[in-house]
């Protein structure tokens, strides 16, 4: 029996991540990016995202949710935030920079075109910032893979 | 300037996970998840998921890519996936684990209600999978935050 068998959907409802300060982190995202959380608590914060949710929540929190003990050693990841036009990308580096962001990667091209740049946030999570006109993005902000 | 200011959307496009095997990966998301890639090469696999694109890509090319060195040490993350009943949690977990994922906590009703557990896949990036009545989500997939 395979995972089509069992009827999963290709579906993320939440992405969360762990966080040290939760202030901090509130500061990259809601002054920074600026988004409006959609509920906050003091361990934390949801924002409604593009059809699944995002949330910053407390490492220490995090870690008795997944009984695993963090720093976790992980092969990495990243996050991206699509931007309308190729001019964006650098001025949102430098801007998320100002609110507790560190620049990975300044914008440059990749090798499939458009533009891209690289920033962490305050606890060292991987935003690419991207503008891709391959991949077009509906009303809803539903993002569709193109090539 | 703040970045409502520059009018940055709640926007995720893209979430990509570093994997040391692409093959040993590929089994759990595409034999266990029963998810189908839109595309495939020989470093890379992206899943067209609701409202947003999915990918698993060799570390060393997402490391090349952020131009940082894996392991990264990190305050944690999880993925969720939510399904459409209580009693759906536990075979799901079971039926990861046959796939390469590793249980990191079983099925088991949270503080807020519902039901969740937390398999870790093969590169130890964690997937809480979740009945969370209080989350609705439309026929597109779109989940939205409930309390």
């Amino acid at each position: 029996m395979n995972g089509r068998v069992m009827n999963m959907r290709q579906l993320i409802s939440l992405v969360t991540l762990g966080v040290d300060d939760l202030a901090r982190s509130r500061r990259f995202y809601v002054d920074g990016f600026g988004w409006k959380p959609v509920f906050e608590a003091p361990h934390i914060v949801f924002y409604q995202m593009n059809g699944l949710v995002f949330s910053t929540w407390l490492r220490t929190a995090l870690d008795e949710e997944t009984k695993r003990s963090s720093p976790v050693k992980s092969a990495g990841f990243t996050l991206a935030h699509s931007v309308e036009s190729r001019g964006q990308v650098q001025p949102i580096l430098d801007h998320l920079a100002k609110f507790g962001g560190r620049i990975l990667r300044p914008a440059s091209e990749p090798p499939h075109g458009g533009m891209r740049g690289l920033v962490a946030d305050p606890d060292e999570h991987a935003w690419e910032i991207a503008w891709n006109p391959a991949w077009p993005i509906d009303a809803q902000g539903r993002v569709r893979f193109g090539t």
